[in-house]
């Protein structure tokens, strides 16, 4: 099942809608909480996209890919290395990224997955992590790269990352998608920069869940961005980035 | 003025209260629209204490204090050094913080000043800055000091200062509050471990909304807690450790 919000011209909000093919079942209520149909149904042209959630919570993850850490020189790592990303920095598919000013210097993308936190998860279980997971979606990483190590004492891992609308994510929520199988493919300006196997993660979706909810609650709508892996790079502004998960969709954006 | 919010036995909700000597006076709605007064009021005396608002973002600081920075020698920052923690980690005035588990190691307190947004903040002037600002509150930004740099290659400061309850803020917020003759002490089991001046900052309240509004929009409720200076310790379980400003007010909770 596909799950999306969107905008219309001239109306306020931003309904829930399921997403069939063309055509978007219009939906009421909390995504998370028993969402009511409105028996209104909508081409999907036409619409606007919104995030798909309003995450409480964005966490990104470092180094969580082998093929990354292997040709970096990076250790394996023993724990999930996180930081989080402003929830201001959220934006949906198809919606500009605006540049930085040009002293922050370079932004890269980074394309990844994307978990989407259904049900509260304090301290849970391996088995019950599985059960927290609402879906899966497409993200856009972006980067400050010239932040992030620009103080000597300091990496400014949360900085570098949370300019508005550097999380982008969509186009919807897929919630019958495995990523144990899945191939992740960024396109920069039309052109393939990033190929990865999802399977190639150290820690994978659930595993993450579990382990990230023994140090924080994780509440419905949270986004865990699961890392990405080689071929990231800066862009200039103009550039259109499309992450792409087959099974899942394509997320597209503008920089810049 | 004084804004705080609060439960009650067998009430749901947590009303907003104005607190005037001993006693409150109930307003319903957003605190940072024009909420509005129910005309009842209550003895302060009796209420439970709630995380006077509910922040979309947790900032803290590192190494934003002179004191602190000369005598552990760090390099005095060019810019503001900063994270995000958990919204999830709010904890209120006399709430119990629970200890994490044992292998998460020793936590320590750290006694703050933290800024409180009143109005969206997006790449606003330092004149504009000001008027940001809601007002202030005492906060405690607790630590897992040995998860900061357990993995060599990764400062998880994030993970380090997000566990549930590591932001206990509160009891209200003052909107009088000029922080510049301020001065912060800490208590911990009724003896004094810290003592400084809010003066004693790199960058001031103003000056940290203006500079983080060039990176991420600040939203209304958003905090940001100022950092801390000498006298930093790790906490035994079941201590009490209380942050005092005076003018503004005692924020006490027991850890562990």
């Amino acid at each position: 099942m596909r799950w999306m919000r969107f905008s219309r011209p001239g109306r306020p909000g931003t309904p829930l809608g399921q997403v069939e093919g063309d055509t978007v079942r219009v939906f009421e209520g909390d995504l998370f909480d028993q969402p009511r149909p409105t028996g209104e149904q909508l081409p999907l042209a036409g619409l606007t996209f919104a995030p798909p959630c309003r995450p409480g919570k964005i966490v990104g993850l470092w180094n969580n890919f082998r093929a990354a850490a292997d040709r970096n020189g990076w250790a394996h790592p023993a724990e999930p290395l996180y930081f989080l990303k402003s929830p201001g920095s959220a934006a949906a598919h198809e919606q500009a990224i605006p540049a930085p000013p040009p002293e922050v210097g370079r932004v890269a993308y980074e394309g990844e997955l994307a978990v989407v936190i259904g049900r509260s998860a304090r301290r849970v279980t391996l088995e019950e992590a599985a059960g927290c997971i609402f879906g899966y979606t497409c993200a856009n990483d972006l980067t400050a790269i010239e932040l992030l190590h620009r103080d000597a004492s300091f990496p400014q891992w949360t900085r570098a990352k949370s300019f508005d609308g550097f999380a982008a994510f969509g186009p919807w929520i897929e919630t019958d998608f495995d990523p144990a199988g899945g191939t992740l493919r960024t396109l920069v300006g039309g052109r393939e920069r990033q190929n990865y196997a999802l399977a190639d993660m150290f820690f994978a979706p659930a595993e993450l869940v579990w382990r990230l909810s023994q140090d924080m609650t994780l509440a419905p709508g949270d986004l865990i961005l699961c890392g990405t892996s080689l071929g990231v790079l800066p862009m200039k502004p103009g550039t259109t980035v499309e992450v792409v998960i087959e099974g899942l969709g394509t997320l597209r954006n503008v920089y810049g």
